[in-house]
């Protein structure tokens, strides 16, 4: 653990959750906030897999480059002399979460690398942090461009779950980074987090970050979300997304579905804000999307606190599935996916090796 | 304080929430549970006012009686020498809580016996507590029945909101009522509460009630609802109501209307189990319902436990609207109003100084 979170936070002026800093991992531990910033330094890849399993390092681009960080890690310790151990290593970084496309795919391409050595590997890591990084600002403008054209050129009041900033996304975000050029376009009138039970990355995490930039919000119970749309003015649901399947069905944090049935009911557009690494052409539609249950414990408390009696059995899908046909439009770092005007999710044709971006002419940056 | 919780679950064998004990009343402490049950017991009417502020005793048929038994406390303290405290008294009573139109009805119900002393008030007090119980059971009844009519005589599985047993009707329940009805027919696969934040009385008081009858549930989060809705085998979604409109639109806890947005699309009926003193004719639709905003306080964390940063500004609309087209049938101690297949509710004839339930013949008690 690093006494100096300004090593992550570093020179930039957006917060950056995770990093190879001195030949180690270092991320922002998620489940410590909002109460204590604590950096974690990790140089050993059980240990990261803890730490994307407990969700100390959570979000699907986040938990991407940290995939392609423990390759770099299980080169160094592994190869030569242990193949064994190195594809064990592979098999539970790739299996550290179910739900999440990016994970596999980021470390399959840092793997790609591996013939050439622990030094190919790391730069393949590091070009994967920085596509993401430059795609989550191209997604900030192409969403904040999209919520113009939707409700025009003034400040909007804006629905999100979960986190989908800086925080999940090495830098800026997802949805919360349209959300933040919303913000720094003077267009956001206020944002509206929802807490996300059960573990309330709304309210520990998004409320921090919307803080930290000075941006105006107020938090709700994830239950009032759909209720205050159908009862006051709000321009937009935005959301990220685990995955979006070849037909736009999207997984994405439990209670985006209810959200999305609201906004239907209230003629508010539901926008999904995600890289085009998270869209899974080889899943035709979210029935094909796996929903991880994380157990009674997550429900039945909190941070040790139990909410209800000792032994309670309890149901806890940690995502849900939003079908096309409530979801307005897509928005990555490439396009804009208006289903709501019949548009499909045709094939992007992304170059060999490419994780979503490409750095030379990506859109907007 | 009482040591003896026995006092009021007595001599029925079920549960009873709220009674008038030896010249006070007692009540259990609803914030407490499921940790400690407590048995508060108060003479005084700021007292009883401040434990249906802080939903010490929550339940619209359960604060209607606790407001009955408040007149007769007011009239005993206040009456004749204090006419102005006993106007007061009154008045706060009828506004502890905003939402539910049992509250006022009770209180004025009990006020109207005023001329004719202490002893006449209390006994009104108690045809109100009796007519509750008695209506709690035919309610059960009409429900299940309806159950079967819907989907079958077979175990079903069924999901509920907040607390709507006998915490919350004095015995027995509404909503709850049904599905221990259910139980008790050998018809409950399983009761699938959803926790119901803020206060979560779903985590801690259903499955709490549940349990201790010994019937099958599994607990979720309330965002997790309408999910399940869509991809599991789910036989109907069971609410009560704190006022119905004339139209049918249902006031309830903030989250009935994502759980009936979910039942909706999921073709899942979705079926209010109400009072027929919670039916507000006065009212005509669910936009003339006044939603308290209970504060940021409840939102932002849980029994000293923080969830977000000091000083994060929350919504929390404690209740929202159901409009009725998302209802499949209003079940009273009454009738069952079938809103799926065009009926409407209509104005049944109450005799005077009825709260909704002839003890002579009340249907199948």
């Amino acid at each position: 653990m690093s006494d100096n979170p300004a090593t992550l936070i570093g020179s930039s002026t957006e917060l950056r959750s995770i990093d190879w800093v001195d030949g180690a991992v270092e991320l922002i531990d998620q489940t410590a906030l909002p109460e204590e910033l604590v950096v974690l330094r990790i140089d050993d890849v059980a240990e990261l897999v803890d730490a994307i399993r407990r969700l100390a390092v959570r979000g699907a681009p986040s938990i991407g480059v940290a995939g392609a960080f423990g390759v770099a890690l299980a080169v160094r310790i592994y190869l030569p002399d242990e193949p064994g151990e190195f594809a064990q290593a592979m098999l539970s970084l790739r299996n550290a979460r179910p739900t999440a496309v990016n994970l596999g795919r980021a470390v399959d391409r840092a793997a790609s690398r591996v013939s050439a050595g622990f030094g190919a590997v790391l730069a393949e890591a590091f070009r994967i942090r920085d596509e993401e990084i430059a795609a989550c600002w191209a997604m900030g403008k192409r969403g904040a461009d999209l919520l113009e054209e939707l409700s025009g050129a003034r400040p909007q009041r804006l629905m999100t779950i979960c986190n989908t900033g800086g925080l999940a996304a090495v830098e800026r975000g997802t949805a919360l980074g349209v959300i933040a050029t919303m913000f720094e376009r003077g267009q956001l009138e206020e944002a509206l987090p929802v807490e996300t039970r059960p573990l309330l990355q709304g309210s520990r995490l998004t409320t921090w970050e919307l803080s930290r930039k000075g941006a105006p919000f107020r938090l709700l119970v994830d239950s009032a979300g759909p209720f205050l749309l159908a009862r006051q003015s709000i321009d937009a649901v935005l959301i990220g997304a685990d995955r979006v399947a070849a037909n736009g069905d999207t997984a994405n944090k439990v209670g985006s579905y209810a959200l999305a049935l609201g906004a239907d009911r209230a003629s508010v557009p539901f926008i999904v804000v995600a890289l085009e690494s998270s869209i899974d052409l080889d899943t035709p539609t979210g029935d094909d999307i796996e929903i991880e249950d994380r157990g009674a414990a997550e429900v039945v408390g909190f941070r040790g606190l139990a909410f209800a009696p000792p032994g309670t059995p309890a149901l806890n899908p940690a995502f849900d599935v939003t079908p096309v046909d409530l979801i307005t439009a897509l928005v990555t770092e490439r396009r804009v996916v208006r289903f709501d005007q019949g548009e499909a999710l045709t094939p992007w044709p992304l170059k060999n090796g490419e994780n979503g971006i490409d750095n030379g002419n990506g859109g907007g940056i």
